[in-house]
């Protein structure tokens, strides 16, 4: 049972019986609600394996500083060890009484080994266990966010190569502007994803500084070794300030941040897939997999998927500026508030991943339309600015000027309800009398996309080099 | 199992096997991930009691209009009165793959009654039930916020009699500003939320407009009674424009907005709660209910329920910023975007709620300290805009050469290290000639607090006013 | 030179000389960034005309309760007319060192009356004064925003009823779902701005109390008349609670708050206009008056005025949820954080009265594209539901049951690559035997239309009731 | 004139005369609507030097492909350096029509030079040359906030040095915890900026690839060397998909989210600065510089400075939402909504850099109180965890135990009202017969300190340690 559905009970057993929670014995309600609002177990028994991690470098480091006996120091590991199998095979009993994982821990630990259990918290404290914790835990979803978005990308660049050279419209305000190809398209995605995966690497280099130790906010006069638990739990060097350790959770918001910004390539490519499989567009199909259908119109494949992926965006991005406003003004050193933070960041990681593995599902199985990409990029005298340029480029026109030819051009084309490359050479020159046999060779949509030959640009060529260039990244990680 | 336990777990496999979810045969695992984001059962299920109390209001108006035989509909009426029980009972099986509450309710029905289950959805759809269901519950969970604020506010009444003449400094910028009453400060608060309750009771009458016989979007052919079916649901009338009806969700950002702002006055009061109890100010003792305590340190009352009602308002807020975020640029009518709005709204209700009654424990509980809060008053000569609005007032000098005159005298009780009604008439005469002894009737915090008889000023006789008003309006609600 | 300027160039000018602002004597340094963090001058002096009227009323009080003498009174009136006349004629000049618009009418009023001027301050402070000019300010502006409102929902029925008639598909998850009136979808918008206004009239009710008299946070000693001010400054009352006055800006909340949900319907709007003019949908054409043109592609009309529509949602809503930020915590009564509420609440004001400005010139020039609307609701069997609610209607067959032969049928149709109604008798009857000739008065969209007669329904007959009802609303007002 | 002003008079005459702007003739008022809400001058102009430089750039690599011949390309160079040495001066001329900077510069060159300046064009479009501009504008101010930061690192280094041993109270939940350093507490600060300026140079480093010849959105067909006009405007290499380089706004957003995460750091500080200022903590003095006083309370300082720095993370991050709200799906290339970037990253900059300067300042000229801060650490029993560390240390009682013998000295010291360390022997002997004499060498304040030289602790030596490993690091860069 989660906190959201304990407080969504009380709540829901408030609206029925109304007084229930004020009536019976004041100071029996009182402790309900303190306990419903002060507990955090329903959140934070998601950090059991790394909550038992930790105490375990701990307490092989207090053996190893003599601090804790050989005896109790070896009880106590087996102890942690049976704790963590019993909450793997969910045989663990969860209290609400018992408000955090911490003390879940600690009083089953007392249960099974009796008294050595008592020195486990030497030197240590809930303030740098729980910072401690933490890390591992988003260090652990980071590095599988990375793989997740690593296979994502594995896909893009197997699409881009299959869709290489498919024509599409490319688009500036929704309005068709220039030819460009399918597989340039998602390579566009490949890039945004490739800075999502450095933002996270960032962010875990720069977490990876190992709290423990820092105590309650000062310290510990006990002579511990903070770098040996540091490199037991594969943090780079413990934390500089021991007060800074345990208020810190810049990394928390940091993660939120870089997910935030990811999950908005994400809504951008899910937007992009719901207007691509609407009728008006009819761009792609979608998977049955990946969409839902209707009793009443077999044919209809609505984009469920990726409209919520698209959705998702506000949530995660909800929980960087939630947490900031927590944290916003709060003097040093640990504050409760503080406890709010994991509830952030759980949502987004699993959001966050779920939004990852369905946007790779829907592209993974979406089937493109190639005619109706190319009629598309056909429509609207897309290669206009092909013209522009060329005139500009053969015949030495000023920038300005070609602009204007090309206009009359295109009205002349739309007259005619023609595609530009349909005008005859007569009708063309009537309206420059320079321009000779060689423009056809850059006014039709695949010449105009062949053409686009800057680095980083659309041309089939362009984009196979980018795809080599992009796999061989990916080989040398 | 919420929705976050279940994404948490697929988060947590995938981490601890990594390619779990991509392994095996692809469909399978495809099948999972659509799943997971789009089922919504273990979110929306809170509404069973709405789905079923809004299907039989439709249902009966189907049989008035004939349009399902009674035979039927009495069928349908007792198999959703038994599902409601099975429910409420925990007898009922929930099961991911029936996707959202609508749809186990019908399956169910199905189960029961056979055949007729099949005509409960003639003339509605899924977009008009679920506003519906929606607006009820969030309609309903006015009603109780305004029952526990209205609770709220009378211990605030209570608490404000008891200490309508303690006197204490009153802050501005955190400095010492001018003498109040702690019974003056309650009523701050107990202003704050009137208008709370305000904005509640406005946004109820908004929503309380029916959506149901909207149908998918477009309304219906079936000649419906939608005025039958809103009285019966306790709805002012139907909604005037289907399309708008099954697209909005104004009532639920206009619902988050009003608890944004009230869980903001309660992060004030939270805050002054806990710098209250700080050892430097110590203007307040916690009870034990509502703090914790520390094993070794046992006259400590740490204020964590004040703290985690502080910080309650950082979710709330992004639960109206989130939803805000996911219906941006949203085009009509029904988009599967628009899921997302339950999870923001029944989160924030939890933390509200808790945060409304956790807050009222704590003022009803807590044990103002008179002499610190005295003693501070008098701090920080308190009285000095005192001593020159009486220069002002009673000897007709501008304001502006009364603060300079107000200031030497200052001066000149810091050099003394006296409070300013403790300087001798003729050492206020050095100053100004023309003070007399009756200055001394202005120049204590009790005098200065008393003189503060402007309506909604200080005075413990405004005070009694105010408490008085304000439990008269409380009789005639 | 507004203070965004102001603090730009200081950081520009850093940029380029990197030390200056640091250089020199350190003391004058310190007092350029002081003054240009503290003043809010630039910001606020859009206040004068609120801060003179109120002045006025304040000092006509003093008068008439012979707290200032006639003469005083009546030559700080006078002078307060001449501040205004200067502003208002750009020949008043405006200094940073005096932080304020309260302070430089102030300061005027001194050269221009001399020693008078002292007594304007008399029984009250910046802290009431401020908080009464800012709530006349967003008073004046809810009206001004309910007018031009209004302006927007007159073009929405006159356009509704020039398009009463004309089809379109109505969309769900962007898949064509059910054939509806451009008439109909127009007044769902004409809807949501009822519910803005309504938002803006709650806002302006609850916050029409006025706080002058409050002065600094207790009230005053003066014997002031603090219903003659209110009245005066056309409020309702005086504020009730003296440190509540000071320390509450929930008036701007709320403003903000309702502001941000009329901007995320004109964001809805806004992403429909981008949709409807792209090439593929077609569905417009807009004005040149607000679109940008192409000089190369002449035909070609960006939407770049409903694009920045669509994205002034974002700082409009930035707004309510930076200045929660801001208030989150704050102990009472005044901090100096607060004078952070202005810019939020002055820059979404432009940016709501010029997106609502630009959406009616938007709606009011463009051309809807009759026949490309038609077409796309032939497109896509969208009268699907309509065959299977005839079933259930006419034929008496289950809802599900009847579903599962429309699903037929519109394979059958997809197959025969025709819409429904093109389908013969016999090739329905192959399907289900009972379905008769009747079955061809709803399976055209002008049927589908015409039937959807429930009340907010898409028929025309009712779109022209709902016109009707609007208009009368409307009268009435 | 800024666009903030520019919309704000609109807004303002339309409120004084009301139908203003929709009366008159119908196509004149669109199209001051239509250029208040397109123009984005006012906000642009920021641009300028970019602007210039990135033009120059281009122009002497399209020199240098002989796209451009050197006549007029020298004809450019020279044209825009004299429009730059015009805006840097003040003698040019913005006008609204022209809507934004790169038209202007584009339309005076042609003033200046004449049809040259038609070719300067060539080979790129707005798209990708507003997103070089603002990735340069961005960089500049990367590399200047880094510098303040370390300015302001750098002060907060001789503060510590200062202050390494005075001692004062640690708090958690504002409650007294453990004694620790002044010196101590400012590293905390010191290591949060250390993480501050890595976000910034990880942004910088990701942001620094240059988007130029990226064209509209495809690239182009010219000839072009993007390596050389990336490296003449050092970026480290040209973005590798022309897509993606016009659509991408992440640079911008991870700024916002480095600058959010800086200034809720500096929130923090600010409010610790509020508290310690206010009468109760009474823990430092402010300058005069960086408060402001009160004519009528002469002692009084008010700690206004700090105030705003607390607020000013209100519109910060409020940039950063409000972003992220503009893009949320958005489909590529480039859309119109994009245009209110740079709105929000000007605002934050010039609110950061001021922040930082304010911030910097407050530090450098507040006076710490020595005594005042001894005397609260003494308070709330601040050594008892180390009695209790000692006991388990030194007799080698199990923690928990040793809780429970702390609790009992605690209660018999309050009994006592003396300190922990002024208990007799025999009466902690009472509680527990194994304490002897050594305890007195950790009961007071001044040895718990000096005690805890844990890695990162608060002793005295660990902190001087620190600042030297700090100076060292500052050193190195």
């Amino acid at each position: 049972m989660t906190k959201n559905n304990s407080n969504g009970e009380i709540a829901e057993n408030n609206t029925q019986g109304r007084t229930a929670l004020w009536g019976g014995r004041f100071s029996d309600t009182q402790a309900k609600i303190m306990q419903a609002i002060n507990a955090s177990i329903d959140v934070d028994k998601r950090l059991y394996k790394q909550d038992i991690q930790a105490s375990k470098a701990h307490v092989s480091m207090l053996m190893h500083m003599a601090i804790v006996s050989k005896k109790d120091g070896e009880s106590i590991l087996s102890g942690l060890t049976k704790i963590e199998e019993e909450i793997t095979s969910g045989a663990f009993v969860f209290d609400v009484t018992l408000e955090d994982i911490h003390m879940h821990v600690e009083a089953r630990l007392a249960e099974i080994i009796g008294d050595p259990a008592k020195r486990l918290h030497t030197a240590r404290s809930r303030n740098d266990q729980v910072a401690t914790d933490f890390k591992m835990w988003i260090r652990e979803h980071i590095d599988y966010l990375d793989q997740i978005l690593l296979d994502f990308q594995k896909t893009l660049l197997t699409k881009a190569t299959d869709f290489t050279d498919w024509i599409m419209p490319g688009f500036t305000h929704l309005q068709t502007a220039q030819p460009i190809t399918l597989g340039h398209h998602l390579m566009a995605y490949y890039e945004m994803i490739k800075r999502d995966r450095g933002r996270l690497s960032d962010c875990r280099k720069r977490l990876n500084e190992c709290p423990l130790g820092s105590a309650a906010l000062a310290g510990t006069g006990f002579p511990i070794d903070r770098d040996m638990t540091a490199k037991a739990l594969d943090f780079e060097k413990p934390t500089a300030n021991s007060l800074d350790a345990v208020s810190d959770r810049d990394f928390a918001l940091e993660f939120l941040a870089a997910l935030s910004i990811t999950s908005l390539h994400l809504s951008r490519l899910a937007d992009e897939i719901v207007l691509w499989s609407s009728p008006q567009f009819n761009f792609i199909t979608l998977s049955d997999h990946f969409s839902s259908g209707s009793s009443i119109m077999p044919q209809k494949r609505n984009p469920d998927a990726a409209e919520l992926v698209r959705a998702k965006v506000g949530r995660i991005a909800g929980g960087f500026n939630s947490l900031l406003m927590v944290m916003k003004g709060l003097p040093l050193a640990y504050s409760k508030d503080m406890q709010e933070d994991k509830a952030y960041v759980f949502q987004a990681v699993d959001d966050m991943e779920l939004s990852i593995l369905a946007m790779h599902g829907i592209i993974e199985t979406l089937s493109p339309n190639k005619n109706a990409l190319l009629d598309a990029a056909n429509n609207g005298f897309s290669t206009a600015t092909d013209l522009a340029d060329w005139l500009v480029r053969v015949l030495n026109i000023p920038f300005r000027q070609a602009h204007h030819i090309t206009g009359a051009a295109v009205k002349m084309a739309e007259k005619q309800k023609c595609l530009l490359k349909d005008l005859s050479l007569d009708m063309l020159q009537s309206i420059e009398p320079k321009i000779d046999e060689r423009v056809y060779d850059i006014l039709s949509v695949e010449k105009s996309v062949t053409s686009r030959i800057s680095y980083g640009g659309t041309a089939p060529s362009m984009v196979k080099k980018a795809i080599f260039t992009a796999k061989k990244e990916m080989e040398n990680e």
